[in-house]
């Protein structure tokens, strides 16, 4: 296979899109992260690059708590301003509905079909962004998206960003079971 | 929107299915991973979250390099295969086509449409995990994918993975355009 090389990007394929919320100066504050990724399995957590400058983080660092919220792709308008404008500059408190965490003063966001709260276990700083590592503490899955006592990727409908060419996709049909359709290859 | 409590649970969408690839014990070894999110713009870095005892750590901790691999649903039995067998039991190294990083001692596999070469900043403590930070040094992208000078992501056509139903899915089709269609939307 013919190999382009592009130099030193930040190039992976799918990347989430999701809404990182946190309370900034007082009041429930979201903005939209590619970057993040589950961190480990016990504890379970989550891991979100935020760059250093953001409203958002200020937040995180007081409160040492944030949510990630999982949006569908109805949602995109909305997560795009997110991504767009500091909550600085605009107030998105009254954007969405949001609920309190269970355990942490945290918002999530109500539309948002998958909502993660999280504590901060460590800010590991790596240059321009820090990743934000949280432990999941209780995760919340609308009812209409889970299907035989499990959520349902399709239900979700989880909204999907490519980079490069800076488009938002939805989620395609399944190709096959984990941990199943490898069992017949040889290795 | 009525909510079912999951408790603390590693559930994202979308996560990636990617190949990670280093030497250890002097050959090539590729293991699955769901876990990986871009972590910083400068430098660019990723992070993927790596069981503790896995074989591939050992040669990451070894070698201080590894590379992400971003494998096409065509590819789904075989990224299966490295996410159930680990390298201790079944030899991998021929498994697939490789490329040698042009600057780290690190496989990368050329049937993967998108590869990142990468150099270990930082091994991160989490739990059963450990978050491995890489900088990204290049970047490769197999030509038929490219479209006007940009990774195509339709052509890349990546594997996706789906927690709790462990399900691969593909990517489906672009719902908008991203820092574009948000800036209408009353904050």
């Amino acid at each position: 296979m013919q190999k382009v090389r592009l130099g030193p990007e930040t190039l992976l394929y799918p990347m989430p899109a999701v809404l990182v919320g946190a309370i900034v100066d007082g009041r429930p504050n979201f903005m939209t992260a590619a970057w993040c990724g589950i961190a480990c399995r016990k504890p379970p957590a989550v891991a979100v690059a935020v760059y250093q400058e953001r409203y958002t983080l200020k937040g995180i660092r007081e409160k040492r708590a944030f949510s990630i919220n999982v949006p569908s792709t109805s949602m995109a308008k909305e997560v795009d301003f997110c991504g767009i404008y500091s909550g600085r500059r605009k107030d998105k408190s009254g954007m969405f509905d949001t609920f309190d965490g269970s355990r942490l003063e945290v918002p999530m966001v109500s539309e948002c079909p998958v909502n993660l709260e999280c504590r901060v276990m460590q800010i590991v700083e790596v240059g321009s962004h820090v990743v934000v590592i949280g432990e999941i503490v209780e995760c919340y899955v609308s009812e209409d998206c889970m299907k035989e006592g499990i959520p349902d990727p399709m239900e979700i409908n989880p909204l999907i960003y490519s980079p490069k060419t800076q488009t938002y996709h939805k989620l395609g049909e399944s190709v096959g079971k984990a941990f199943h359709i490898g069992k017949g290859v040889k290795g």
